[in-house]
């Protein structure tokens, strides 16, 4: 099997060669000998983000020091919103701002949601909705004395519309849901769910985390009420970078988040007596916007908007498709099944492949700088951002993994 | 009285040349053309800062990617915390961590404390604490039903051991002030109110913003249950670096925050159902930590514990009173009043001066590269970082305001 893997790799080289995103990659800093595909955890280091960065501190901090509030820094959540709903989300300006952690985004509009909904006993999430989602639910159902139903899909998809209509009544007041499941890489039907939320009277709340930057988004069309997102995974804006909120412009007059600060304030600077709402997004702020974190976010979000998310898509679909064949191919008879979805529409930027032994392989995998992350608990998962990723990277990683599987099985390249 | 001015600018000189943090100057980028007295809103950039967001972000960020996570970054709140608890608030290990804006911390730390409270009915603040303290506490208390009841000490001052003493009671679940109140600079008696609160049963909340960096801080000793600031102003941390929550030894094991995230749980990478909180102060965290912002907290962090609180607060203490002495010098009988505290131990390091037009003559001066903050509604205020602010801006500053004056008066060098 030696040559036909030699074959294989310059069949990715030509899948390179053609590829019309593939110079978007010198936008980035590549690091030498390891193979990335993990871009679904932290995307790369744009070069344009350490000379915004630079010249942020030393330029703007540094010379402008307070100055710098008024000249940019206090619409820098807003612009970047913007920049974000237009780019990536689908959104019409107004509707999104950046802030805070995803963490604490989901918390505010959770919270803000269920209070929009009084008397409704119910939350209805799934089951393997990524962590931080579930934790926060069970936070807000525990003070408030609500049940969280939890759905659950088959561990290789997610939620579709008909587990939704099924559960969804006259007593739920949240649906809420991933738009791209952060194992399976499953794609919820956004348009489907909401209107199945929609039909009880429910609120529906989206985490667009494992989707922003790498497929398509459509919020004001497919009737999202609210979403949150993290920016630092396919939007590049690096680790902890700051979240983002959406709420629907019809909801924001209605809508009241927790964390009453003073930057959700009608003109904050009067420092008056008495929390009075902002007009619009504003409101969503709490505390001091992080400038350096949003600066990272915005070159981020410029690199996707100039690729174009279609772009990104076709590539994406290209990716995973390739590695789902190759793994196929090469890894057959190793133990390895795939934990995403076989329709490439239905699947994310992501694959999971599953073995038994995923947590030591993926071990091993580093150790040879080959670099997917390990998911509980029996996921390999590659994130394959497209901006970033080669065909030749999919092939030389999982090149590397049937490496290992055979050593695994006693040093015979064929099981 | 033009000799006289000659005069005065040399005796700042003089004051300068036997500074003994006159050096730390140079640790810092000081940008040209500017007299800048308002490192109480934003600390000043430290050159080491340069240095290590190009690290973080081009070594850690660009070439280490996710596996940053498992090589620091996730340890950063706790040891910045840390550092900071040591050098800067009196704190040992174990207290403290930074995330989040001070906003959002404040929330997690005061919905806390009422949840340890149950059927106690009454939050005390001061009616002039910082606004962003006092909306939280709005809208915590309305959603719980329960009522604030708001202290209020002179303009120039703030609130004592007797306010609270003459308020607190059985009903009382929270107390919660500034510790150096951000108007007047006034310093609250942190032992004296703790134990105030403590007498009744009620828990103490303090908000270090304008003390830490500034003014000795004994959390531990002095009795405080729980505390915030944020890293920005004396702590040198960036524009919209992020905040710090302590939490009393004992008190950890009680306490629970209400924002549950992934990062907060026991475990987080395990992604199992059902919230469990981590041990200590892991459980205050709820979203990814801001990677950048922490490490630009910890090089100002470390350059104030380089320096040394009692220094900076013994220059502190010279550089305030000096404003007042060259203020009543200068400025006398052009309506300029000092809106701080006389007595320099009970006064952080930031003056007040009230002015009837401070609004419009703190525009002048900022238009003459004069930066002070105006503050609603009267008060012209100069915050003087110890590190990075000389005699001579202090004395450059008044004299321009009093040109400014004496203009307004109809050029009278005397009015």
């Amino acid at each position: 099997m030696g040559p036909l893997m030699d074959l294989d790799r310059s069949a990715a080289e030509a899948l390179d060669a053609v590829d019309p995103l593939a110079w978007f990659r010198d936008r980035f800093v590549i690091p030498d000998g390891i193979v990335y595909l993990d871009g679904n955890s932290l995307g790369m280091l744009p070069r344009a983000t350490v000379a915004r960065l630079a010249a942020v501190v030393s330029q703007e901090w540094g010379e402008r020091l307070i100055r710098g509030w008024s000249e940019g820094w206090m619409e820098l959540p807003n612009s970047v919103g913007d920049e974000l709903g237009s780019a990536v989300l689908g959104a019409a300006p107004g509707q999104v701002t950046v802030a805070d952690s995803t963490t604490v985004c989901f918390y505010k509009l959770a919270s803000a949601a269920l209070d929009l909904r009084p008397g409704r006993t119910e939350i209805l999430t799934d089951l393997d909705n990524f962590p931080t989602d579930r934790y926060v639910l069970e936070g807000l159902a525990a003070t408030r004395g609500l049940t969280i139903r939890w759905l659950s899909g088959p561990a290789d998809g997610g939620i579709s519309v008909g587990d939704v209509a099924s559960a969804v009544g006259d007593r739920t007041a949240l649906v809420t849901l991933s738009h791209t499941a952060y194992r399976s890489g499953f794609i919820a039907d956004m348009a489907g769910i909401s209107a199945a939320a929609h039909e009880t009277g429910a609120l529906i709340l989206w985490d667009l985390s494992h989707s922003a930057g790498s497929v398509p988004l459509a919020l004001d069309r497919d009737g999202a009420d609210l979403a949150v997102g993290c920016t630092y995974k396919y939007l590049c804006g690096g680790p902890g970078s700051p979240a983002y909120m959406y709420v629907r412009d019809e909801l924001q007059e209605q809508l009241r988040q927790p964390i009453w600060g003073w930057l959700g304030r009608e003109d904050p600077f009067a420092m008056a007596a008495g929390y009075v709402p902002a007009a619009g997004v504003d409101a969503l702020r709490s505390g001091t916007p992080p400038v350096l974190g949003l600066a990272c976010a915005q070159e981020g979000i410029r690199i996707v908007s100039e690729a174009g998310v279609p772009a990104i898509r076709a590539k994406g679909i290209a990716l995973t498709s390739y590695l789902i064949e190759v793994a196929e191919g090469l890894l057959a008879g190793f133990g390895v099944g795939v934990g995403s979805p076989r329709d490439p529409a239905g699947r994310g930027s992501q694959v999971a492949l599953t073995h038994p032994d995923a947590r030591g392989l993926c071990a091993a995998l580093i150790h040879r700088g080959v670099i997917p992350d390990f998911r509980e608990p029996n996921v390999i998962r590659f994130g394959l951002a497209p901006l970033t990723t080669r065909f030749v990277d999919v092939w030389d990683g999982l090149n590397t993994l049937r490496d290992l599987l055979a050593s695994a099985a006693g040093g015979s390249s064929r099981p």
